[in-house]
């Protein structure tokens, strides 16, 4: 058992809770919690830590213990464990994951593509809520600026609640031409823009489609909106300017979903 | 101008900023930024602190100037300024605001309500979140349990965008009374559960209606959710249990908008 925060492997975790970059270079990303470990594919597991309690609770289902012993694990003291979390009430286990590749191509093969492109958002809780409702709504890809917040952010994993080992994603250097690439590959492009004209709801996205999703404060670049093959509009009451960032997305999700449904199986 | 961060009144704002129950017993709340005050009611503010770049600023536009002249206000110092303030990067104004006071009657005195009723959620940004979505999807009021987050909050105030001083709301000492209450007033009530078996899209809301979205990790309490007419549930692929609070809250009130909005108009 570990019981010394001076241990090489406890600074090493410790270093990448605090540092984007390192975590960068080092192709990986830490989750915690019992639901994150039971969530992440056993390939893709490097490391584990937790502490007596939490291996005493994972060895109570074969399920996760087999998991458990494959992948390897490490026990660390209580204390060390609470410099290690990231949160306040530590649940006492800790995994250090690969982080997926996908590319573009990857992205794309989907019969049925439902794809959210997201510029420079900047909280990471609305990402994470994003990638959770995409998930849900059968988005088939998530695509993002290189200035979006990192996805790989201790909190927009725990807002994710597990989506990000499900929902493929990727982040590009350059947005407007990505966007074109999309519609050259028969995708309808759709922004969330103020000088939106059409009503999100009077739309058909029954054909393969993406969203474009602004920064939380600014919205759009005229650059990636030009690109857009319309722009869409939420109706709004009251003296509201815009939605939140995440609600916005997991309308115009949840219509595409609402929508394919009913052509699949006719009126419910 | 203060300069001074011993100054009493500047003290009494940084204590308003750190303690809920300071902010409770003195019947207000604090709020940052230009739009925040352009937004607030005027005769509900009580005192205005700002930099000198900020009244500079103020002084450009006769509007808000002379809302400014109204109220009264202090300059204080840069420095001072940082020291009251909530946020990074400071925009330079705070204003004390007094609490609105709603009662039950007041908020369903709407011909048409459409009730969003919170039970212990404990999140800010999503409390703020489902104020500011309320607004814009026409709600006519947001009850709370006594248990849910400080919507006065400085992160919550921030979240609403503004929507704090125009939808009304109202804590409850006892939920599931209220609930009965609503109901014996004619309303009908929606639960979003994980045991729902009607799609929220297929259930009409033309009449007076509440949804009830519980606490972010458990969900609505047994007493509270056996008092609804009907549990809802989303429809979600993959792995996904549940939704985000303000999310599942956000495609209530919208899928309740386009029913109204439809009903109106016609097709549009």
């Amino acid at each position: 058992m570990i019981t010394s925060c001076a241990n090489a492997k406890v600074k090493q975790v410790i270093q990448w809770q605090n540092k984007a970059k390192e975590r960068r270079s080092a192709g990986i990303f830490l989750t915690e919690g019992f639901k994150m470990f039971e969530e992440a594919p056993g390939e893709s597991m490097q490391q584990i830590y937790l502490t007596e309690e939490a291996l005493e609770r994972i060895r109570r289902e074969p399920e996760t213990e087999r998991k458990l012993e494959e992948v390897g694990y490490e026990t660390v003291s209580r204390e060390v464990f609470a410099r290690m979390s990231d949160t306040r009430t530590p649940q006492g286990i800790l995994c250090v994951v690969r982080r997926p590749g996908y590319t573009l191509e990857r992205v794309l093969r989907s019969g049925d593509p439902l794809l959210v492109v997201l510029e420079e958002l900047q909280d990471p809780g609305n990402l994470g809520t994003i990638i959770r409702t995409g998930e849900a709504a059968g988005v088939t890809g998530v695509i993002m600026s290189a200035g979006t917040v990192d996805l790989f952010n201790p909190k927009t994993i725990r807002a994710t609640m597990g989506s990000v080992f499900r929902v493929p994603f990727l982040y590009v250097d350059d947005l407007p031409q990505t966007v074109e690439q999309l519609r050259q590959g028969g995708i309808s492009v759709y922004a969330a823009h103020l000088e939106g004209k059409t009503y999100y709801d009077d739309v058909s996205f029954l054909g393969p489609t993406a969203f474009l999703v602004g920064n939380e404060g600014n919205g759009l670049t005229e650059e990636t909106a030009s690109r857009a093959d319309r722009y869409l509009k939420i109706p709004m009451e009251g003296r509201i300017e815009s939605l939140n960032a995440a609600v916005a997305a997991s309308l115009f999700m949840y219509e595409t979903h609402r929508q394919r449904s009913s052509s699949r199986t006719g009126e419910r």
